[in-house]
């Protein structure tokens, strides 16, 4: 993990494709969704108190659930910090949904030259200074 | 992913890496957890309800104090399935603590011929069949 300004060329990549998982459920675009997840590795998936999800199909549909709810609370990411190993990175970032405090791994791998996330596990946090 | 008894040597190594993960946590073994953790990687731990801990220093440390409490709830930890890209490795594994339903992402990174831990991020799930 490296401070920001300080990132090696594929952790800038991986930290891109982490802001364009947190784009594409900004703007609840399916098609970038689609674009973000890994297509040759198998995926997994932990949603906050969902089950365990796993396989691209069964991943890709609850983004889709997630995306066309109207009443889903703005998901937004920040404060990213990347480790690369090779071919695998993981992102650690936080996410505020509703104002509630969650913190993601995110788990990428450079496939066919693009870095595409292979693992997303979010769950609540406690912001230091206040209580769980 | 790969089912049970269909796993590749370097899957092997990794899912017995994890299970000495949970077998320092469940013989409150430190100088054994000292050494489920890298040496050569930055370290990050997601506590479930905790702050996010970054550096071998705090992780083992939180570490000791929960091997050190005596009322620390027995973790039991089961069904993992594991992802391998060159020398990372990703793990999911449910765990059991108090009887509450966790699922835990372990990431592992191949050290000087040796699997060892760089992440851990443990957080309540819903069971199947129950209301979270």
């Amino acid at each position: 993990m490296t401070e920001p300004g300080r990132h090696t060329e594929a952790e800038q990549e991986v930290l891109l494709a982490n802001e364009g998982f947190y784009r594409a459920l900004g703007t609840a675009d399916m098609g970038a969704m689609e674009n973000v997840w890994a297509r040759l590795t198998p995926v997994t998936c932990l949603h906050p108190g969902w089950t365990v999800l796993s396989g691209r199909e069964d991943v890709l549909e609850s983004w889709r659930t997630i995306l066309a709810n109207p009443n889903q609370p703005r998901i937004v990411g920040g404060g990213a910090s990347v480790t690369v190993v090779g071919d695998a990175a993981v992102v650690l970032c936080r996410e505020v949904v509703s104002g509630s405090p969650l913190y993601a791994t995110n788990v990428f791998v450079r496939e066919e030259g693009r870095w595409r996330m292979t693992h997303h596990h979010s769950g609540p946090v406690m912001v230091p200074g206040t209580e769980a």
